[in-house]
This record gives C-alpha cells, structure tokens and sequence, in this order.
C-alpha cells in the first residue's frame, strides 16, 4: 500500500491535524519492452511484492493473473500485519522473501536509495540482480503489464487496456480513484467531522452513479474487462468487510444495491479475481494495523461471506468478459489462497 | 445507561484488561401503590430521567407511553453525551432540569447518598420534592410501571406483563438479556480477540433463535405486545446504527435478516415505540462517548434510515398489538423528538 495506508504512512498524516493525503509514489522508473529507463522487460528478472491485505497492490495480482506472467514475474507475499520497519516476509520460512533473501520490504529500497525517508508501499516491484526497488508507482504498473510486458502474456490473454478505449478507461478510472479508491481512506482516516462527511459523500455519489452505469451493462467500459473494473473491484471487495464499519462508509452495504452487489460477485467468480483475494489479510491488516481508529486492534468475526458465490445472473446482460480470448487456467499451487481465508 | 455503559464506566471496565461486566443497580427501592419502601405511588411526585441515547432507559421511555403515564411521572432528558460529571442536563434552558433544577444528575445521587462512589446511571427516578434518588434499577422500573402504577394508567393501556404470561416473558427477556441486551457491550467492549468472538456468537445465535421464534408469530409471547417485546426492540433499533459497526457485530445488519427487519419495524411503527426513538441521541452518544473504541469521536453519516417505514407485512400474522386496549394518544408536543432525528 501506498506510505499514507499503512500504520505509520497512516499515523503521520490522519491521526494529526491535517486531512488525509495520499502520498505520490516516490520511484517511478518504468519497466519497459525497449528498457528505456533501464529496466527493460524480462522473464524471470523481477520480482511483485504486494500484501493481498492492499487494494492498490491487489490490482497488480488481478492483472497478473489475467495475462497469465506468473511464471515471467514472480511474486513475493508480506505479511498483512506490518510493524514499525513496515511490510514484512513474516510468512517465509526463516522471515525471508525466498528470492530476494531479504525481512523486510524496505531493505530493497534501501539498496535503491540510501536513506530514502519516505513510506515503504506496495505494490513494488525489484530487480533480482541488483536486489533493488525498481517501482512503487501503483498507477503505472498494472498499465504496463498490459502493454509492455505483452511478448510474455499468455496464449488467449485479454486485453485489458485496448488502445481504442483508454480515454474512456482512464476516465472512469479517475472519478473512481478520487472519490471511491482513495475516498474510503478519507472517510476512514478523518479527523474532523466535516472532512469524513465530505469524504462519505463523495463515496456514495459515486457508488450511485456506477450503480446506475452498471445496470444495464455488464462491465464498466466496452463489454469486456478492462482495467477499469479492475481498480473498481479491489475496492468494492472490501467494501462491506472493512470500509462499511471501520472507514464508516456506512450508508448501506455493497450487499444493500443490487446492481453492484452483483457486478462484484461476477468479478469475483471470475477466474483471476476472486482466487487473488485472501479476506483474511484484509481483515486483519485494517483492523489489526490501524490501532488509531480501531485501538484493540479486534477483528470483526463478520462479515458473513456466504452470499459471494450466489448467482449473479449479470450473464444475462451478454458482454464477452475476455474478449477474443480465454479465461486464465488454475492458480498455481504455491499461491492459492487458503480456504478458511476465502469466501 | 447503567455505569458499565457511560464513558467513564465503560473506561474502567472496558479498556481495563478485565473482560466486560455490567454493574448491578445500586438503589433498588420500588415504587409501589402500598408505598411499602417508603415511595407510594404519587401522580407528580416523580420525575423519570432518561437518556434516549440508551436503551435500557429507553424502555422506561416505551412503557410510560403505552401506558399513558406522560401526565402522571413527569420526564427529565439528558444530554446524549456525558462529560467527566456524567449525565447533564445541558439540553434544558440554563443547563438546569426545570422541575429539579439540577445541572447534573448525580445531584440527585449526591442527595440520597452522600459521596456515593459508583456511576450515574439512567433511567433513574427522582422524588420532586426531596430531589433525592429513588432507584437506577432498570430491570424492574418497567414491571413497576405497569403493575403497581395501575390507577394512573390510560383508559385503554395494555396489559405488558400479564400475571398468566409472567413466567415465559421473564424467561425469554433473561435470554435476551444475557446474550442481546447485554452481548452486545460484552462484544464491543472486549479487550481481547477470545472475549470478543464468544459475545459474537451470543448475539448471532440468539437472533438466530428469535429470528425462528419470530418467524410465524407476531409478538414475543402470547398474541400481544408485552414487556418481552419492548426489552428486544430497544437493543435491534440501535443494532444498525451501533451495535453492527461500532460494536463489531457484524456478520450480517438486522435489515439482512427478512423476519428481525420486518418485526422491529412493525414495533417501529406502532404508536409508543418509534416516537421515543431518537436515531441523533443514540448515533452520537455512543460515537462521541466511547473514545477508547472510537479515538476521533467521529459520528457515522449513517445508515440510511428511510427503509424504517417501509410496509412490514406483519399484521398478516394475526396479533393483537393492545390486547383489549387501544393504542396511545399522540406524543406530548414537549416530548416530541424533532423531525431530523427521526427515521
């Protein structure tokens, strides 16, 4: 997660005086077909580190399995619960990332930067060799897996980033990210009255305005997925878990509208979405990590999860969910979620 | 509200490291016809004071409607949030109760006895013209409204604890009690994860059990409205705005539960409950008070309310809401709860 989500980027900025403030990514090097920045695309060569517990990181682990780059880009998973040297191989045998040799996550962006005094976020991807961070830019990366890392995509990949769509992606995406990505986090991170009722305002409207665009259409742009509906669904998964209770975006449940509440139960029953989501870390980190706002650190035994897997019957709206492709095959085994952790 | 659910009695019990414990009433006196505790029966002698943030005062608040005692026990409302001195009456002309003339009510408690150490607790009954505290025991103010303040009664008051019916209702309110009424402090002022999930399942597997008890019946016991009824309704009407968010009983809101929604709703609108609810007391007592689970005393926005008065159904299960008698006459305009506060 990006520096202002986690329990320290968190406690700089909401638990003092001033509104929450997402903070930029700091390295943004980009890793590209013709390598021009000097990370040039490779298989076998980096390295995604992500926490299933963040929305911005699971974006990366959705687009990741939907091209099919498991086996081109490897995948490190922290620790949901991060302490004051923030994300960490905790789940590794001996507390080390295998690949990278490495406890904590910052160690690499110490290799990249010395002294570097900025959060330590996820989604991040390093150089193996080097052991460096090469980029924390969650805005970029999953782009980029999409059109630069395309030579490694498997047979029958979608296209999730269709050139003649990006306005429209891109558009959508952004109301999305001001008022509904990063809008829960102003709500929940809130220290006035007035700035969390502003923040859940804009949570809703917007709620209501895809509600409305959604229920005639399947998905968000075209009628195919797109990255447009991926950076909605990592959000709206964990909508009635953690937003609707400790972010108190409290009007109503995702499960109280009908149009979403089906269109992100077809996500999740979608092979590459829902087999990324472990609601487990997400629980935990939220609850377990933001002692400001939830100072027991317990975590909810709810929500019920029962209902993800019911018919959603968005079928029926037609849409081609891979387009001209296929859907992706099984989760590798050393990456399955595991099934107490799962709806 | 009992100590163990004010700010300061919470704080003692709840961020303490010991697991939850409700206080027991410390002035039990009664109020009887045959005044054998020294406090007969008396129209305008007494003054209930409330909260109606809480929801054992909150029963008081029912009974005395039904029964159309308004003319005969005058009513004293506190202030929803409580400072270091407890329960205030700073919502009256000059912070002062106008018939005690007290600022706060542990004058009250301090007139009956002097350097009492435990907390201020509501509903409480004060004598007029000692200014002394007569009782704070909650569980047995409503049975003595209804059986020993019989003469003062509206023609037409129903009968809410039936000499033939005693039994049961005494046995479904323990239950209600032990794992509602009271569960849900217990799950939200836990300390601990253990404590937590054991109050969790209390809460969850009773309104299982009355959701089924429900199911085909209209009323708790028998085919009337009785004191059963009023002890349940007073916990689910703040169980969406509260109970599921800030007290993390969250598996599912009582509006995912068909037969709880459409039975606290019937008893919503029937004249007497829904017009002593007021949604602002409760929302901001318990957001604004209980810092140690809420840090920023922020209130939620919501839930959205409008489904409040949606049709029910439940007539069509037969029922006699007032037994031979007849609903109450309208609100008192002095008491009537303004139209912002209301679902």
């Amino acid at each position: 997660m990006s520096p202002a989500d986690t329990g320290e980027g968190a406690g700089n900025t909401a638990y003092g005086k001033k509104p929450f403030k997402r903070s930029r990514s700091h390295f943004a090097d980009r890793i590209t077909a013709d390598g021009r920045d000097g990370w040039p695309v490779e298989a076998g060569r980096y390295r995604l580190v992500v926490s299933r517990a963040c929305p911005w990181a699971s974006r990366a682990l959705v687009v990741r399995r939907l091209l099919g780059l498991e086996s081109a880009l490897s995948l490190g998973v922290t620790d949901p619960i991060q302490d004051d040297r923030s994300w960490r191989f905790t789940l590794d045998p001996g507390g080390r990332d295998p690949v990278l040799g490495i406890r904590f996550l910052h160690e690499a962006y110490d290799k990249r930067e010395t002294g570097y005094p900025g959060g330590v976020s996820v989604p991040a991807i390093v150089d193996v060799p080097s052991g460096e961070l090469v980029t924390n830019d969650f805005q970029q990366i999953t782009l980029d897996l999409s059109t630069e890392w395309k030579d490694h995509h498997r047979p029958g990949a979608p296209d999730l980033y269709p050139e003649a769509l990006r306005d429209e992606i891109d558009e959508v995406a952004e109301g999305v990210y001001r008022d509904l990505n990063n809008g829960v986090y102003r709500a929940g991170f809130a220290t006035g009255q007035e700035e969390y009722e502003k923040a859940y305002g804009d949570v809703f409207r917007r709620l209501d305005l895809l509600s409305e665009r959604l229920r005639d259409q399947r998905y968000l742009v075209g009628d195919t997925l797109t990255e447009a509906d991926i950076r909605l669904f990592t959000t709206l998964v964990r909508f009635d878990p953690v937003y609707h209770g400790h972010f108190k975006c409290n009007r109503n449940k995702l499960a109280g509208d009908p149009v979403l509440w089906a269109y992100v139960r077809d996500l999740y029953q979608t092979p590459g979405f829902g087999d990324t989501v472990d609601f487990d870390h997400i629980k935990r980190h939220y609850y377990g990590v933001h002692l400001g706002i939830n100072p027991t650190g317990i975590v909810p035994a709810g929500p019920d999860l029962s209902g993800w897997h019911e018919p959603h019957h968005r079928e029926q709206l037609g849409g081609r969910p891979f387009g001209d492709g296929t859907p992706p095959g099984p989760v590798p085994a050393a990456e399955e979620i595991p099934a107490a952790h799962r709806a």
